[in-house]
C-alpha cells in the first residue's frame, strides 16, 4: 500500500498536515546550503535580498493563485490562527464606537475565538449549531449593521463542515478563518474583508499564519495591541517588523509554486472533491459507517465518521495504522474517524482508505 | 579556506544564525520520515506522544544544562524576543499598583522594548548609554523598591556589549532579554525573575522564544493579555494551548543536546571566550581596527569594529565574503563590521576571520 517515496505513509493528520513530497524533497536538497550562499535558508538574516525575494515571492504567488483585488494586503503574522482570535478585535472591532463584534459558532476552533475576543468588546454569538452538536452550518439572521465584523470558520476542522455558501453581510466585513481550508477551492476574496489561516495544514509547518486584509480595515487597533500584531504596523514591515518565521514563510512560498504546477486552485479543488467523494460514497454506501456532518455541509478537507462502537473504532485505527494510512483518529470531543483530505494528500491516499474501509466493514460485519 | 562540507562557509550572520552542522545534518537526514513515524516532523501533530517527547526532552535538556532551580518554568512562545516586549509588561506590570516597570537602555533592542512597553504602564528608564553611542553597559541607580520589574538587554547585539555583572535590584524581579546570548554562558538564573530569548541566534529557526520564569510571577496579567502571550495559560497546557511551532522547538531540542556533547555550557562558555578573544586581540594590537565596545562590557558574542573609510569596510565585507567569511557587515545605524561568534560557530571559524583581518590590514596599509 505504501506508494510513496522513502517508506512515507500516507498521512491524514488534520495538522500539522502531510505537506507535498516534492516540496519536502526541495526542502530537503537544499537545505544545507540555500541559493549557493553556503548557508541554510534557516541560516541567514531576514535583511538579505535572498530572504526579501523568499517573502515577496510567496506574497505575489498567493496573490496571482487567488486573483486577490489589489485592495487586499498579504501578511505572515506569527502564532498561528489563534493568535489572531485576539488579533482580529484588537484590529478591528475599534472601527465601530460600540465595539460590537458578531461571531458564528460552528465548532470548537469558533467557540475558541468567541472566548479569546471577550475582552476586547461586545461579543455576540448570533448564531449556533451546538444545539444539534455541530452537525451543520446554522441559519443566520439578518446582520445587524452596526457590528465591526462578522466572523466565521469556514471550515470546521473537529465536525468536518463547511461554509459551501458565504452570508451576505452588507456593510459589515466578513471576517473568516479558513486555517483548514485555504487555497483548497476557489474564494472570492471581495466577499471578505479579511480572512485569515494558520498555515500547518495547507500551506507549511505551524506556528504562522497567512492574514489577508482589505486595506481600509487597517489603521485603527485598540491602543495596547502589542506592534506585532498590529496588521498596519506589518503591512508597514512588509510582515518583518521582527525576525518572521523564516523556514515557514520558505516552506510556505515552495507550497504555493506546487499549488501552481497543479494547475491553480481550480485544479487543487477538483482533485479535493474527487478525494472526497471517494471517503463520502462509502459512507452513504454503508450502514456500518455513519457521517457525522449533514451532508449539505460536509467539508472536502474534514471527513468525519463514526463507527458502531468505540472498539471498532479503536481497531480500525490501529489496523489502518499497520497499513500505512495514518493519524485517523477523530477529534477527542467527537471520538470515531477524521481523515484530513488536504491539498497534498494524493487521490491514492484516499482510493487506499476508501478501500481499506470497505474491507475493514466485509471483516467486521 | 572552506573547511566545513558541502561548500557551507563560515557564518557570522547576526541572526537568524549559523546552526551547529551535526543538527543541520540530522534535521535533514531525518527530514521526510521523523522517528520511523513514515511522516516529517513538520507532518506530525503536535498532540502525538512523539511530539510531547520533543517538548519534553527539549525542556528537560535546558533545566539540565542551565542547572535551573524548581521553581522557575520553561515556556516555548510564539513571535521571538520582540513579541516578549509587550508580553513581559502584559504578564508582570500588573503586580504592582503602580504599574510602573524599569529599563535600562543599551542598544536598539532595548529601545524597542521600551516603547512596546508604554501602552501597558508607566516605563521609567533609570539608565542609558545612549550619551556614549551604547559603547557600554550604563551604570545604575540605587533601583526603586515599587516598580513591578527590572528590564536589561544582558547582550546587546548592535553594538556588542554585554551585562558582565548583573544588577542587585533587591525585592524587584530582573527580567533579561538573552536573545543573542542565551546557553553561551553560566549564568545564575536565580538572579533573575525571568529571562527570555528568541531563538534564532543559540537556539534554532526564528519566530519562537524561550521564556524562563519564576512561577510566583505568574497568574497576573493584565485584562487584554492574549491567551497565546499568558505565561500562566501558556505553562498549564506544556507551551501547547495552540499548535506551537513545532520544527523550532524540535531543532531546539537538537541544539540543547549538541550542547550537552560538547560537554555543557561552562565548556561551550570557554570557546566562545576563545574565539572571541582571536578577534579582540586582532584589534587590540592594530591602530587600523577600532572596536566599538568599552573592553570591559565587551560582548563574547557580537565582536564590533570599525575600519577607517567606509569604502575599506566594503572592501573587507566583500572580499571576506569572497573567501568563505559570510555576513560580516555591521548594523545599519552602527556601520563598520560585526562579527556574530554564537555558540556553533566553530574556533575554525574566528581562526579564519582573524588571520583574514591583518592579511586586510596588510594589504591596505
Amino acid at each position: 500500500m505504501k506508494t510513496l517515496t522513502e517508506n512515507r505513509v500516507y498521512n491524514f493528520s488534520p495538522g500539522p498536515a502531510t505537506l507535498p513530497e516534492p516540496v519536502m524533497l526541495r526542502v530537503r536538497e537544499e537545505f544545507l546550503n540555500y541559493a549557493g550562499l553556503g548557508a541554510s535558508i534557516i541560516e541567514i538574516s531576514h535583511r538579505s535580498k535572498e530572504f526579501d525575494a523568499v517573502v515577496d515571492g510567496a506574497i505575489a504567488l498567493f496573490r496571482e493563485l487567488t486573483l486577490l483585488p489589489s485592495d487586499y494586503s498579504v501578511l505572515f503574522v506569527h502564532g498561528g490562527g489563534r493568535m489572531q482570535f485576539a488579533a482580529v478585535p484588537m484590529n478591528l472591532i475599534g472601527r465601530v464606537a460600540s465595539k460590537r463584534a458578531l461571531y458564528v459558532e460552528t465548532d470548537a476552533f469558533s467557540t475558541n475565538a468567541i472566548q479569546d475576543a471577550a475582552p476586547y468588546g461586545q461579543i455576540d454569538v448570533i448564531a449556533s449549531s451546538k444545539q444539534t452538536a455541530f452537525d451543520r452550518i446554522p441559519t443566520l439572521p439578518p446582520v445587524p449593521q452596526d457590528a465591526a465584523y462578522l466572523h466565521i470558520t469556514t471550515n470546521n476542522t473537529v465536525y468536518g463542515t463547511r461554509w459551501n455558501r458565504f452570508p451576505e453581510t452588507g456593510e459589515v466585513p466578513l471576517v473568516g478563518d479558513s486555517t483548514s481550508e485555504i487555497l483548497s477551492r476557489v474564494i472570492d476574496y471581495s466577499r471578505f474583508g479579511m480572512v485569515y489561516a494558520g498555515m500547518q495544514k495547507n500551506l507549511g509547518p505551524s506556528g504562522t499564519a497567512i492574514v489577508v486584509i482589505r486595506k481600509d480595515l487597517l489603521g485603527k487597533p485598540l491602543p495596547y495591541t502589542p506592534p506585532l500584531l498590529n496588521y498596519a504596523t506589518l503591512e508597514k514591515n512588509n510582515s518583518m517588523l521582527n525576525t518572521p518565521s523564516t523556514f515557514n514563510i520558505y516552506v510556505a512560498g515552495l507550497v504555493l509554486g506546487w499549488i501552481k504546477e497543479q494547475g491553480g486552485i481550480a485544479a487543487v479543488e477538483g482533485r479535493n472533491n474527487q478525494k472526497a467523494k471517494l471517503l463520502y460514497d462509502c459512507i452513504d454506501g454503508s450502514q456500518f459507517y455513519k457521517g457525522v456532518a449533514q451532508p449539505e455541509h460536509r467539508s472536502a478537507m474534514n471527513v468525519t465518521f463514526k463507527l458502531p462502537s468505540e472498539e471498532l473504532t479503536d481497531q480500525f485505527v490501529k489496523k489502518a495504522n499497520k497499513e500505512g494510512l495514518y493519524a485517523l483518529k477523530g477529534y477527542r470531543s467527537v471520538g470515531g474517524i477524521r481523515a484530513s483530505l488536504y491539498n497534498a494528500m494524493p487521490i491514492e491516499g484516499a482510493e487506499a482508505l476508501a478501500a481499506f474501509m470497505k474491507d475493514f466493514e466485509r471483516a467486521a460485519g
